[in-house]
């Protein structure tokens, strides 16, 4: 099988408009492709959202080396504002347009690009398993935790896995994630008793609580950051009454914080800690405060050590950089991943996803095939 | 002349539909009846608001006493839900219905009835001044302010003024009030900088600085209370952004608070205090924080002496019951008169003031005007 372009993959994909929920074509080309590449494809199709599981090699093997990625991209927003066709692919000066282009049909067609490559010119003894997802920038509900519960009920494991999210944020090579922080979000209300501003004896006021709530959860340092992580932070994103009447106590408020959180923290123990602060709160005032909760993933931790040193030296190796070992960012499915194998993300440049006229340079496409490219070789070496 | 019926003048008023800025036809119909009892009587308008000034007896006499009231109304709010027509003037069992039947025309017509009955059977060696204004639910910019601008440039004088508006919460003759409270508001903005809810060290996130203030405004202690008067309040009405997404860091957001203040403080001190305390937290936040304020009125106190003696009695001997000297409340336009002369309020019972099927008991209207015609009596004795 001749080699494969990473930059021609890419653009095929970007042709495939698979904005989530939608497949778009996106994971059927990758079948095809890979199925030709002697990889045995299984579509892990969940919850109306398309997921595709491919294995080169010996099943279970001890030596199983994984990547995993998403070909479902975020919506074009305002397509006016675009200066070329969002599904397009267009290439002007060296640099490939297109909705994908950096998060993340790049690092998918360079993955299978280099894993194809690989199989063909040196069969390695070991295996490899690609699982590409159509739901990352959803609820991620049935996306990589369908492939991954496929495999665990098949009998599949991956002894490491490769997450290719762009990773870097200005130059190509300089960081990688070993880790992400969890985030999590609460909802607060608080309800107390109407009245008239001139008698406020007679209501019972909601605002001072929550001022006080927000000012004592904003106050409080969660932590001062570990060896591998930034100090958690709070953030207040909202507060809310919407009473336009100045001679008005209000019934209600609302508001609602977000919580990056690092591994000296868990989802629930923060849960319990936001609930007993409203809780001392709502007895202070005399007011009623309901929290709802939504944590959308824990942090996690992959230690420094063989992997991250595999994925370092190959990058030093082809950019002349040596990469951060980062667990900045937001969330990524590496998250789940991490309950599977030790996981580690390494990319190219993010710095336009999610934007208008999301872009990438052609070459960093390549660069990041051949980074792929020795990471294989140095892990079955 | 023949006595007049305050209770079919009440009526008559509530036909005409005076809702703030319309004149409806009511000071008219005030200004017939006072002339024909011999009274002067000089409209003055301004900015687009009818107000009547009416004078019986000689000008600038040392023994004048002064009636203050409002013909304009609040608007009816839903018509379906009123069981009558607002503007109908319907009796049912005694009790009169319509906007304005207790906020003030009931007033209104028992203090026109007492003076004109009172110059017609027994013409004093005094004065009486009549100060109505359309403009007292409104701005009152141009209402009561008017007449007594009016007043000073035509050498008019009240000795004392009564002002009577609805005053007894739920029975005839249990409160006047000799002072009322100041009102103020406060509009606050905070301003800093948006940001990533992951990455909040490059937001400035003017949230928990709104909260700091909030709380701090909300804990502080204006003062105790003084002889005359409740402790002052601080109510914050509302705090807002409207922020939905739980990974942005709002630039922005706006609280409100409404301040209501004895004779301890003054609209100028409170908000130098507001903006000291918005300044201070300002810097602690690295935030920038506008306020916009609003006075509605200073606090006032005609200290107990003669004339809330002279109208204490008058209304100890009709009702049987030793009116509450009170200094609660909402503003009215006691708050300009007390620059003029010492003034007092005493009206009926204002429960169902500015409510659908605003209504008063017939028997009241004339009871009311029992007790004028008496405080003038005494008054002139």
């Amino acid at each position: 099988m001749p080699p494969i372009d990473p930059a021609a993959l890419t653009a095929d994909l970007i042709r495939c408009p698979s904005v989530t929920p939608e497949e778009g074509g996106a994971l059927e080309l990758l079948e095809r492709v890979l199925s030709q590449a002697g990889f045995t494809c299984t579509r892990v199709d969940r919850g109306g959202i398309a997921n595709l599981f491919a294995r080169w090699g010996e099943k279970g093997h001890a030596r199983t080396f994984g990547f995993n990625g998403h070909t479902d991209v975020v919506p074009v927003g305002d397509e006016a504002a675009w200066s070329v066709p969002p599904f397009g692919a267009v290439v002007k000066d060296g640099i490939l347009y297109g909705r994908g282009a950096t998060d993340m049909k790049s690092g998918v067609a360079a993955f299978v690009a280099a894993a194809v490559d690989y199989v063909t010119d040196t069969p390695p003894d070991g295996a490899l398993i690609l699982a590409i997802t159509g739901d990352e920038e959803g609820d991620a509900l049935d996306g990589t935790t369908a492939l991954l519960d496929h495999m665990d009920q098949a009998g599949e494991a991956m002894s490491v896995c490769l997450v290719g999210e762009p990773t870097c944020p200005e130059r190509m090579g300089e960081m990688m994630k070993i880790g992400r922080r969890g985030s999590m979000s609460a909802w607060f209300t608080v309800r107390g008793v109407q009245g008239h501003s001139a008698y406020p004896h007679r209501a019972k006021n909601p605002l001072p609580a929550i001022a006080r709530l927000m000012d004592r959860l904003a106050s409080h340092e969660l932590d001062k950051g570990t060896d591998h992580f930034d100090a958690s932070t709070l953030a207040v994103v909202t507060i809310d009454t919407g009473n336009p009447a100045t001679n008005v106590i209000p019934a209600e408020c609302r508001a609602t914080v977000n919580i990056r959180f690092n591994d000296t923290h868990s989802g629930a123990a923060l849960t319990d800690w936001l609930r007993a602060e409203a809780d001392a709160v709502a007895g202070d005032f005399d007011v009623q405060i309901d929290m709802k909760v939504k944590i959308s993933g824990e942090s996690f931790l992959t230690p420094p050590g063989a992997l991250s040193d595999l994925v370092s030296a190959a990058v030093a190796a082809e950019t002349g950089v040596t990469p951060v070992l980062s667990t900045t960012g937001g969330t990524s499915d590496a998250r789940f991943v991490k309950n599977h194998c030790p996981v580690v993300e390494f990319g190219l440049v993010g710095k336009t996803m999610h934007q208008v006229d999301e872009q990438v340079p052609v070459d960093q496409i390549h660069q990041l095939k051949r980074i792929y490219s020795r990471i294989l070789a140095d892990y079955f070496a």
